[in-house]
């Protein structure tokens, strides 16, 4: 394909005319799709209804002896944090069970340094003249909804194919006491699909911060979540941050939202023994405990981890054939035209879609015209503002494969649309 | 029985002897009985095991047809919305239903109180100079728990046989715009078991109140809990409230924890629509939301108030002959004493005793010494501290009819014991 920048003025109108007339086919198929949102479809769910049959959903005796139908265990059951404590990659005793949002334990978790500090704080963070977090963006809108409801000041960090722009991050990082944390997601990354590479989590758990207790909020949402066997290691936070003498700089979080049931896992996060102490010594006086009966029937439906690797290759086989068919048509009908570039992630619920600058609201809104809901412009972005206007995010997890191909052949239509609209008015 | 108090010295020193040798003999039985909490014993969580069996535990569909399975659904799923806005008494779109923990619920409430203020808040309460709350007492000690972690100045306030001492209660809420909170447990209160009467309600919501924002944390954990069908009606606070023309003052919590499972329930607060909608408004940006499957399944298995009424019957059948033996034990061995009076509760959790001034901790002491652990000393009241040392909490849920028999015989010959010490000291 030629460059769009290099058409001809006629050859750009003749294209825009066809594109059009496509366009208006779709606005008269009237479409009602919602990619919104990295649901997991139907399918997916299906794959762990065994949980919900009476060999496990009737068990209610931990293999230790206890009854989870009754009060108890603040940090979850024995053998969920066995199993999720290898499922991140930590200790035993460096992980706390929860209910089903990892989200919740984030937002309590800064909730929580607002009014009391960290671990290492001098002060609770709420005392300070600004709380600032760097947010390597694009990136997951509900983390920056977070700070936003809490107040805190969101210093956008841009990211490349190897996590956040690290140069950027050890600069800010070592100048301004304010910020007291940043934003991760390790692998996959919501939405580009990047997995952090070893030097980038190295030097996260290594640089100089002005701040004592500077943490990383590191949302390992995505752990097992590969599309293929075609995956890179990634390097984990904790152990990183133990090695380079900062053991309490990280809380890890995870979920099996992706993995069991959306609505109804099991949320966990993971940090430093001191750390883990801290916030037990806090959650007593919140709740006496999380549903342990879920935990129980985690822990019987996977068995182990590799339990949970099988799984997630069941998960793989549904989802690759979309994110493949996604990929197909933007391939086809945007390779070599120079107007966008887009992520092909290994794993993850999304791909991440830059047009030119200033294009990505008026595709999204193009689009929604004819029926396909996209995730809001600037959503991944701090304060719902992307600064070139030009990253869209594609979720193509929930839809079919047909639906999938429709959406995304109507989303390029709307992406040359707009992109020849803004040429056209350059000259 | 004569009256401890009118014994001669030689009598009261025979029948400490007595006691003496039924304690050594007590000590000699090394029993390990746990009463301290208020715990379901397994007859009763059986009763709901029917939730975990595949009729029930295998649909992820609600009759309204939505994938239970998947995310969404900030305030609970319609129809578990409908059933435990029944059961709270209030209308569907006052409530919302959320995860196991109602503690949890009342937290975060007082936590986002603090951070952002109530809906009809002009600062947030963390601004303020001081915060109180009062403290109906002797009351729920992880109630007290959550003031005093998150720096509430708790007021203690005295309880009679229709609920907190109003003429108090008016007293200081008129007077101290500091006071921004009571606590309530309005049904067979922890650990009275006394019923809030319609006068008490009535007072309670109409009564001024110096704090505009001030709110009535009514926690009605023990709704349907009663232990027969003698029961009085006990008037909802939020109708109340509304009545009063300040239908904002009232959080109402309960909590299938003692109805289902303990550790594995469905947890639920309700409002006034106005004081929902500005904790949605904030609820949004912390989780995307609670564990739907284990509310459908809840709702499957009870299907209406009627339901959950009668299965609160078997709960009733079980642990009504255990009640009876405890205060069997009480009757026989202390009646007449004049050196304790206890409670007689038609329903809920505890029997609540109270000993001679200056009495309780020794007594509880003395128990956990021969193998009876019981509810700290001093736990029912604010900081720990029973300014009479004289509340001892019994519960009774836990343990075999058999074992409380022989504990109630154990706390019966301690109270006897360190009230006739304390009386022969006073000669």
């Amino acid at each position: 394909m030629t460059p769009y920048t290099e058409l001809e003025k006629a050859e750009l109108e003749a294209l825009r005319e066809k594109l059009l007339a496509r366009y208006t086919a779709f606005q008269e198929k009237k479409l009602t799709l919602d990619m919104t949102r990295g649901k997991p479809s139907p399918a997916q769910l299906d794959l762990a209804m065994a949980m919900l049959t009476p060999d496990i959903s009737s068990e209610y005796r931990s293999p230790a002896g206890l009854d989870c139908r009754n009060y108890g265990g603040l940090d979850g059951i024995k053998e969920a944090k066995t199993l999720f404590a290898e499922y991140l990659g930590v200790a035993d005793d460096e992980i706390i069970v929860g209910d089903s949002a990892s989200l919740k334990m984030m937002h309590d978790t800064i909730m929580g340094a607002l009014v009391y500090g960290v671990v290492d704080s001098e002060h609770p963070w709420g005392k300070l003249d600004a709380v600032k977090f760097l947010c390597p963006s694009p990136g997951y809108d509900r983390h920056f909804a977070v700070c936003q409801y809490l107040g805190i000041e969101m210093i956008t960090v841009g990211m490349d194919a190897h996590g956040p722009d690290m140069d950027r991050v050890e600069e800010l990082a070592a100048a301004d006491p304010a910020i007291r944390g940043i934003w991760c997601v390790p692998r996959y990354s919501n939405p580009t699909g990047t997995t952090y590479s070893t030097a980038v989590v190295d030097r996260l758990a290594s640089m100089a911060a002005a701040a004592k207790d500077f943490k990383i909020f590191c949302d390992n949402a995505y752990a097992f979540h590969h599309l293929s066997t075609d995956h890179e290691p990634q390097k984990n936070m904790l152990s990183a941050c133990k090695e380079a003498g900062n053991p309490d700089r990280v809380f890890l979080f995870g979920s099996t939202s992706k993995i069991s049931f959306a609505g109804s896992g099991v949320a966990m996060m993971a940090a430093s023994r001191r750390n883990i102490e801290y916030i037990l010594s806090k959650m007593q006086f919140q709740t006496i405990g999380p549903n342990k009966l879920n935990q129980l029937h985690h822990v019987l439906f996977f068995q182990n981890v590799a339990g949970i690797e099988a799984h997630m290759r069941k998960h793989a086989a549904i989802l690759k054939p979309k994110f493949d068919a996604a990929l197909d048509v933007l391939d086809q009908e945007l390779s070599g035209s120079n107007i966008a570039s887009w992520s092909r992630p290994k794993g993850g619920y999304f791909i991440s879609i830059d047009t030119l600058d200033g294009c990505a609201r008026e595709v999204i809104s193009k689009a929604a015209a004819a029926g396909v809901k996209l995730t809001p412009a600037g959503a991944t972005f701090p304060y719902g503002k992307d600064p070139q206007d030009r990253n869209i995010r594609i979720a193509p997890s929930f839809p079919a494969v047909a639906e999938i191909k429709s959406a995304m052949e109507l989303v390029a239509i709307c992406i040359q649309l707009v992109s020849i609209e803004r040429l056209q008015s350059r000259n």
